[in-house]
């Protein structure tokens, strides 16, 4: 088996890291492998004993952050510090570079994801892509005319400081920031941190979804004012496409006629690619690249 | 005398058009005029005579806003809706080409300043530069590797949302978002508004200013989340260097150690070129860069 034709994502999230392969010439994802996130050692190591056995020719990874970004920094590639334990410091890129003497391309998941909407919505460069994920945490990613915004720091638009709407007195889940960013007051937690109840078993009438809406929208709204996307895509499982309608209402009340947008129902949508694929797609497409410019 | 090695500049304000003529081999300034903001046609050919008098290869317009600057448009170089009379509406961009046949690029005057910035201080492509203006509004322009940030529509960012003052009551100054907005609360017109006296009267100790500090911290900090910049260019007359150390106090207190940033006082600066020069050094190498594309 030639491997060239073979390219590999790592989508390195906080709870597990999913790994794929897909022949770069049918485009079919032909084996994939969930590994728990522990400690970076343990995590690590089994990721590459999976593309030991699977041999691709290039590696794109999405994580989760923070992360280095800036090319010319001496810990380019390397995990920032982070509450995760054992995480800080990990130089992610260079531990596949040296295990597996490929090209590795290194993202944060948002700005994967980003990529990947990109490329399924048409990869057009007189375009701006948007994703923004509500899960956890809060966070955004985006691609102006083929290339990220951000270029030596990614994205931390869930710290964005948000209105307080009207009467919500909750303290806030940020430990930077209280209740003044978008995450301490609409993260996935808050759901919890509010009502005592797990938001899976909140019923989607709580007014807690109310302003998660509310808080979501004030991020679009001053990232749409910001850097004018064309489309924002809103991912992650908080947020279904129920709650995006009292986003766009909150979205265009914000707004309140000051700039021409397109239908907010073609500016605020769900992802392109179901169950977050657009991560593995974008990272698929930049393992691409990075073997084009090897 | 040819008029190649020429290059124009108008940097077109709400109060007046600020016209130049830059030699493009030695960078000399060579002739310059103001001809007062009024109805667009009066000032309109009051500039255009100018150019015919003191001809150039190519144009470069930094204008007020709102402005359509997406080349797939229809109405591309078009004003566009704006409270200033008489002026919805008008073909600049195409008004100079007709009349002078010669390549024009026109874009926002606050993205002229950044892309002015971004010359003056290196042109390094690996950077982002930011530029924002406080004045009659609060308008901003990023450069992110040489390019603008905001495709198809400049960005609006006077118009984010910022949590208010603690106490402050002001009711705001912005037709559409009241006092939710930058704009509406700590553009010039708001001092004011605020005290019944005009701000270039008024002590620079008045808690105004600290309000204003408070408001524009929060543009910065949120803008910063939202593109991590490595420059954040002040400019305009309402704030000066001693309101910039207040400035970055809120920003620092806003951030709380979250992201790390460079020294506030390098990442949060004045302009490069002094008396707004940022806007026509742009323009002219905007003009070049037309010039050379033709």
């Amino acid at each position: 088996m030639t491997q060239e034709k073979f390219l590999g994502s790592i989508e390195a999230g906080g709870t597990k890291f999913i790994l794929a392969v897909q022949n770069a010439e049918t485009g079919e994802m032909v084996a994939q492998k969930r590994v728990p996130t522990t400690d970076a050692k343990e995590t690590l190591q089994k990721s590459v004993e999976f593309f030991k056995d699977n041999p691709v020719a290039a590696l794109g990874i999405g994580t989760f952050g923070p992360i280095d970004i800036n090319p010319n920094s001496r810990t380019y590639g390397y995990i920032l510090d982070t509450p995760k334990r054992g995480w800080s410091g990990t130089d992610v890129k260079g531990f596949f570079e040296q295990q597996l003497h490929i090209p590795v391309v290194m993202t944060t998941d948002v700005n994967a994801s980003a990529y990947g909407e990109y490329i399924a919505r048409g990869k057009d460069d007189t375009k701006t892509y948007y994703y923004i994920t509500i899960g956890t945490g809060i966070g955004a990613g985006i691609v102006q005319a083929g290339k990220f915004v951000g270029l030596n720091n990614h994205p931390e638009i869930g710290h964005m400081f948000v209105r307080t709407y009207p009467g919500d007195d909750y303290a806030g889940n940020c430990p930077f920031h209280g209740n003044k960013c978008a995450e301490g007051m609409a993260a996935g937690p808050t759901l919890k941190g509010r009502t005592g109840i797990a938001g899976e078993d909140l019923p989607r009438d709580n007014q807690v979804f109310n302003y998660l809406a509310y808080y979501v929208a004030q991020v679009l709204y001053n990232s749409y004012m910001a850097m004018r996307p064309d489309v924002m895509v809103v991912g992650g499982s908080v947020l279904n496409e129920d709650d995006l309608k009292q986003v766009r209402k909150y979205f265009d009340e914000f707004n309140n006629n000051y700039v021409a947008t397109p239908p907010l129902d073609e500016l605020i949508v769900r992802p392109a690619v179901a169950d977050n694929g657009s991560a593995t797609l974008g990272d698929f497409e930049l393992a691409k690249q990075a073997l084009a410019q090897k």
